[in-house]
């Protein structure tokens, strides 16, 4: 099974019902699907209905309850959102680390993962009814996120802990063409020599030194094939003009 | 000084004033201050001011212009967001990988990072001025983010850059010399356009793909100021040749 679909988002006394559209989309956007709603206010509304698009299915599948116990009922692990420092210390990650391990939880047991109010959050009470408590970072000058927002962030590092191990870190991993390999490159950059040098272009004061500075653009940038001959096709259109012009550089 | 001073968030033809604000206190949340928006419709608005709630202040700042390349002026890194596959890939990571190298480059220079319209995302050409694209992942089953919810977690990754410490790998963070801005790139592309086009090498059967590939080519290698002036008096050389061979390109 998906964990993903072992994890509900439980959201607490929402007032604004475009805040349960948003974060319904925000859910269906990352692949969760199971959605509570505690006493909320104003709902069912067409603002929930149009913020949350494409994902009015997951909408009208959440589950109304009255109470924070209902919502949680049959989860193994319960966790609370928590912006502010609380008096007495609760095991606390953030949301990157508490995602890591919500995940893991899920492929055994159901998770909860709560979310209180928009002006108060959740009540001591209520996150004293959780396991783990989680954290989004914030700027301190304005700390206070939109409940939907931070249904989003904790929803898409869910999904970073789904697709984890599958997203090399290798912006040309997809490409649709071979690099060129060392033979092709070492043939572009003699051309690319005997083309500048017939152009004159090479002649300046510092001819080896303008060599350098084009193969360290060229060597870092990883040259597909097509690009190899790209280059190559200027080159000898360079070199075409300069003959038709009868020169070879030496009169510039 | 801090690097999210040095990003920029920049929105093209949002039609939503609501996602404007939605964006902007997403921001604030997160620590990042500049906003520019690219002929934005419907704006200043009352609903962007309400959804900003107390980013007000960010969202006064925001700076109003006509044109893309306005908007990502003086920026040496452009990234784009990209949620669709393209024909042609781009070099392409994804947000947590993007943002550690964004935050890593914008500690030398400034960033501009750009989302497109609510609907259609960035055009082809928009897309093909960046020199990074940028994909956040989301559940095949329904993947359009709403865009302040993007902006929200690419804001969210960047804090999470911000406070990790931890410097990312930037493979020219030692560089001997600027990278050129996005004008001076744009300007290459323009002469390159017009000499290529002079010796007649555009001419064969698919002129702009021969660019668009020239311009992921060079987009991708993060020119530095004097490759740029390099690359731009070997153009200046091939004209000079073909002028003097009394060609245009038109007799190939």
């Amino acid at each position: 099974m998906n964990p993903l679909d072992n994890i509900r988002v439980v959201l607490v006394h929402t007032s604004n019902p475009g805040n349960i559209g948003a974060a319904a989309r925000a859910m269906k956007n990352m692949g969760l699907s199971q959605l509570y709603l505690v006493a909320p206010h104003r709902y069912p509304a067409d603002e929930a209905t149009w913020r949350a698009a494409n994902a009015a299915d997951l909408l009208a599948r959440a589950v109304v309850v009255e109470t924070f116990d209902e919502a949680v009922a049959g989860c193994a692990l319960v966790v609370g959102t928590s912006a502010r420092e609380r008096s007495i210390p609760w095991p606390l990650l953030d949301a990157r680390a508490a995602c890591q391990r919500i995940y893991g939880e899920a492929r055994r047991h159901g998770v909860a993962l709560v979310f209180g109010r928009e002006d108060r959050g959740l009540t001591n009470e209520e996150l004293q009814k959780c396991q783990l408590h989680i954290n989004i970072p914030t700027d301190a000058a304005y700390s206070s996120l939109n409940l939907a927002m931070a249904v989003q962030v904790v929803a898409y590092e869910l999904r970073m802990a789904h697709v984890s191990g599958q997203l090399p870190a290798d912006p040309m991993a997809d490409w649709d063409l071979d690099c060129a390999d060392a033979e092709a490159i070492e043939r572009l950059f003699t051309h690319m020599e005997q083309a500048l040098g017939a152009m004159g272009f090479l002649k300046a004061d510092a001819p080896k030194q303008t060599m350098t500075r084009l193969r360290r653009l060229f060597q870092r940038t990883r040259l597909d094939v097509m690009e190899v001959n790209i280059l190559r096709g200027i080159l000898t259109s360079a070199q075409y003009w300069v003959r038709k012009a009868g020169g070879d550089g030496r009169d510039r």
